[in-house]
């Protein structure tokens, strides 16, 4: 390919609105084009990152008896209504009519998809274990895209569904897609990715675990104990509280607090420490706007995931009116109104002295203790894991909170789709059982955007050669001056023969401006072919992550120089594949 | 892979609702499965196969210099308003809104998202020509889809834009990408697929060409000659009508013709020529249901796209209610109510006397002269070319009428989107100018079921070696015999690490369903392990088409032989390729 006639265009200037470098350098770098909100096209140099990224998914989807198959982008909605995610699923998932008036989806993910392309054919247990994987185009209605391919509406994803006729079948496939998952990362040049655990969210299953590569630009939070390796997202990391019990028991007591409306006005007031409060944290459920309150040590904070867990439907921080059966700022477990959804956090457990609020304004009631004052009260745990937390797994308070982008995420499902969609097939002893599902996804452009993140300097990305848009980036300085062209000409013809992937700059622009190019187009290996090295019978050969700068090589030895340098590179990110 | 893992049933009986083979065939064998009307997924035979005729569309938009990109499936309605196609194009085009209530489509062709990813990077004339491609799902919701994947609502196409600064090196370009197709469809083993003229519909433009596979199951007519080789889809033929004028001149007269509303029943009545009369056949804007009434000689049909591009507009057949301004069955051109707008047909031209309505119930003018009575007539071809009908390009009446399925089509677009969408480049001079564009798509999974409609027996498909799920089928006849089974498996082995792509079929099933299975999978070679062929130390060998029978061949010679036989089919297929 001749860069001068590569559409898209590269530029210097940083765009506005790009938050993480990733972003700035994929649009500088003519790599993506915004379309819409979280929509992109892709130029050619992504497009090729992409189907780079796909081919590796694919061999090792394959290597583990993955079957490609293809399902819609348009789906019917009764097939969601029959697993019932229709109703239950927010407004991500894009609804609409086609022109006779019934109900269709975009896919946001195939489950129902895929048990409603199997389950005729998958009726017999002789049919198990099989998982069929697709690379499509998904849509997700996300509220608040951003960080360029990071959080999009649109993306292409690969999805892989297994089915078993037993949970042990289900796990030791689960573990072989675990191990491919960290193959496809290593492969695609980041072996650094760490598994996490997570929470299945809309999902449904109870296990499953997320792939993050630890980035302070990603959107996770990442618990990780530096002792025990025990590493989760916030939203699936118990929290672990050891109350220390210093105030001793009292009576509830109403008391005058006037203006004290926030924790840090109430211990001021009171001259009492956060611990000793009962914080409450208000929330609606979306689909009816009724209240859920939910009480947590006055300096611990809610963590929104296990909360909707916990609540059993969707919710949103309340706005509460003046009319509303609450009183901000003073509300209270006692006496609050009987229409609120009251829920304790587990760091109230084991508190003999709380002030919380009394549901009037201006007052609080001081001396409050969850299990007298609320007989049969149960605790649950919402509350966020914090820097130096304890540790669910060692125990030691020791937790460290790290940023992350999730590139990827594995789920056991168990039977959530085959029970809710009537899929059944018979077993060995002619009894009609519901196969236990696994799903496994990643996303295609998140990863490269990913890859870019962790893997660029000031002036561009450096690509892993296993993903690079080409393997050589070939610059012929003075095109202008017919030695230089004729050779630069050459060498390209004969890269290329040699069925290596070349770009070849061969525009009549200033060097400064061929290199920033390059840069931006982190292609790997960069061969210069000018006037002056060619006086000396060399050019000069550099790698993209600086390793090698401005090696002179023979004009001779070239090609055989740069086939070493490419078995180099990819040898480096092979060392990391188990 | 083991047929005894792969995914999809096959089975025997006809499945309803299939009107042509290759429906059928595909469902019967384990390839698509219904998901909504028109919507199908895909299982993996028939995944291969799209992978193979993408790669071979991929390899052949590349040798013309085509870059791959990506456009997005959801696209901003913004972008279809800036073309004017959001309001011109009908309910093909899905409408949707977001959940911020921003207007959306689902694109059905990218001609916008083309321009938008270029039209900042093509701003100067050296920028020019390109083409950027993409093979990505698309949807047009039909309004009645039908005949399996041959006209769908999903589906994934091959898309390609070019873009350039005159109309000569448009045209230079079309015929490479003209020819570049004819490449593709004799790859893809139908090199019979026929070029013809068509009509640019709501593409715009004025020079198309589809290729048309000629089959009885096709939905397209096709209007050949015979004599000069002269073929056009009969919506885009001109229809050439000689009128012998056997009638001499009279002048018009209302005449009584009771219950005489059909040209049959005033032809009886008034013991005339149905070349003598004026028809008129009524349609309806779709956007306000307003009457176009076009007249047409008696004997011959309206062609409704000549008319929809005649009228300007979208329209359907029009329904006339008691109320109306026009009076069913005696509606004429004379006197018509002011409202409606009237055609007429070329045919008419130069005939002397015509019956024809006369606006008011069981009456009718005799005598009617177009040019005499409606001054300033002007004439339109609204005509259907029909068998026989005189050949726009040689002139002589032999045309002939044949069913075709398009499976690829090629449009010179000129300066409709770049005007439109203020897209422009400067040229050598400094002077602003809009791009000049082309346009060329093909249905890859149409493309996959019209080679299926041609190339099959009663039996099953008889795919093309290159484009076949497998290139070899392998069937172990006896599983339970443990000498026939090691044999079968080592040449499973064997045949895998040559990199030949194998299925085989390893269960313990009656020879009969393996065969019926075999041949629904439509693998070209086929390899029979059988215990009595064991004893005389051979295999059978067959392909598909029969061209090779049962040929024993013993078994230390079934690899060479089975390269061979592979190599003959790809050469016959390649034989085809200009």
């Amino acid at each position: 390919m001749k860069l001068s006639k590569l559409v898209g265009d590269r530029f210097k200037e940083r765009p506005a609105n790009c938050q993480i470098e990733s972003h700035a350098l994929m649009v500088r770098g003519g790599y993506i084009k915004n379309v819409a909100n979280g929509i992109y096209s892709q130029f050619p140099p992504m497009k090729r990152i992409s189907q780079k990224i796909e081919a590796i998914i694919r061999e090792e989807m394959e290597k583990i008896d993955g079957q490609e198959v293809l399902f819609p982008v348009t789906l019917p909605g009764s097939l969601w209504e029959e697993s019932g995610r229709y109703e239950s699923v927010g407004s991500e998932l894009l609804r609409f009519s086609d022109r006779t008036g019934s109900k269709m989806v975009l896919g946001m993910t195939h489950e129902e998809a895929a048990v409603q392309l199997v389950r005729e054919y998958a009726n017999s247990y002789a049919k198990y274990p099989f998982m069929i994987f697709q690379i499509q185009t998904k849509f997700r209605d996300e509220a608040r895209p951003r960080a360029g391919l990071i959080r999009v509406r649109e993306f292409t994803m690969k999805d892989a569904y297994s089915f078993h006729t037993s949970q042990e079948d289900l796990e030791e496939y689960y573990q072989k897609c675990y191990d491919a998952y960290n193959r496809i990362f290593a492969r695609c040049g980041i072996p650094e990715v760490v598994v996490v655990a997570s929470d299945s969210g809309m999902m449904g299953g109870n296990i499953s675990h997320e792939y993050m590569l630890l980035t302070p630009a990603g959107e996770d939070s990442i618990a990780i104990c530096p002792e025990c390796g025990y590493s989760a997202n916030v939203e699936a990391a118990p929290s672990i509280i050891q109350n220390e019990n210093k105030v001793p028991m009292e009576g509830l007591k109403e008391v005058d607090t006037p203006h004290a409306g926030t924790i840090e006005e109430l211990c001021n007031f009171l001259q009492i420490d956060a611990k000793n409060t009962a914080k409450a944290v208000v929330y609606q459920r979306n689909e009816d706007d009724s209240y859920i309150v939910a009480f947590i040590r006055g300096d611990l904070d809610i963590n929104e995931t296990k909360l909707t867990k916990a609540a059993g439907c969707e919710v949103h921080p309340a706005v509460i009116e003046d009319d509303s059966v609450l009183t901000a700022g003073f509300i209270g477990p006692v006496g609050i109104h009987k229409d609120v959804t009251v829920l304790f956090d587990s760091s109230l457990k084991g508190i003999d002295y709380l002030v919380t609020g009394a549901n009037k304004p201006d007052k609080h009631y001081t001396g409050f203790q969850v299990d007298r004052d609320c007989p049969g009260a149960e605790y649950v745990d919402l509350a966020k894991i914090t820097e130096g937390s304890i540790c669910p797994c060692c125990g030691k308070p020791v937790i460290q909170i790290s940023r992350g982008i999730e590139v990827g995420n594995i789920f056991q499902l168990g039977t959530k789709y085959s029970k809710t969609m009537n899929f059944t097939y018979t077993d060995e002893n002619g009894k009609e059982q519901y196969p236990i599902m696994g799903c496994y996804g990643i996303g295609v452009g998140r990863m490269a955007a990913s890859i870019c993140e962790v893997r660029h300097d000031d002036y561009g990305p450096i690509w892993p050669i296993t993903i690079a848009p080409w393997q050589v980036h070939l610059c012929c300085l003075r095109s202008d001056d017919a030695a230089c062209k004729e050779k630069a000409d050459e060498l390209y013809e004969t890269l290329m023969r040699q069925g290596i992937e070349v770009i070849y700059d061969d525009r009549k622009v200033r060097p400064g401006a061929m290199f920033a190019d390059a840069d931006l187009l982190g292609v790997p290996v960069r061969v210069v072919v000018s006037p002056r090295n060619l006086a000396e019978n060399v050019v000069e050969i550099s790698t993209r992550d600086k390793q090698i700068d401005k090696q002179k090589t023979p004009i001779d030895d070239v090609i055989a120089e740069v086939e070493k340098i490419i078995q180099k590179l990819t040898d480096d990110v092979y060392s990391h594949v188990k």
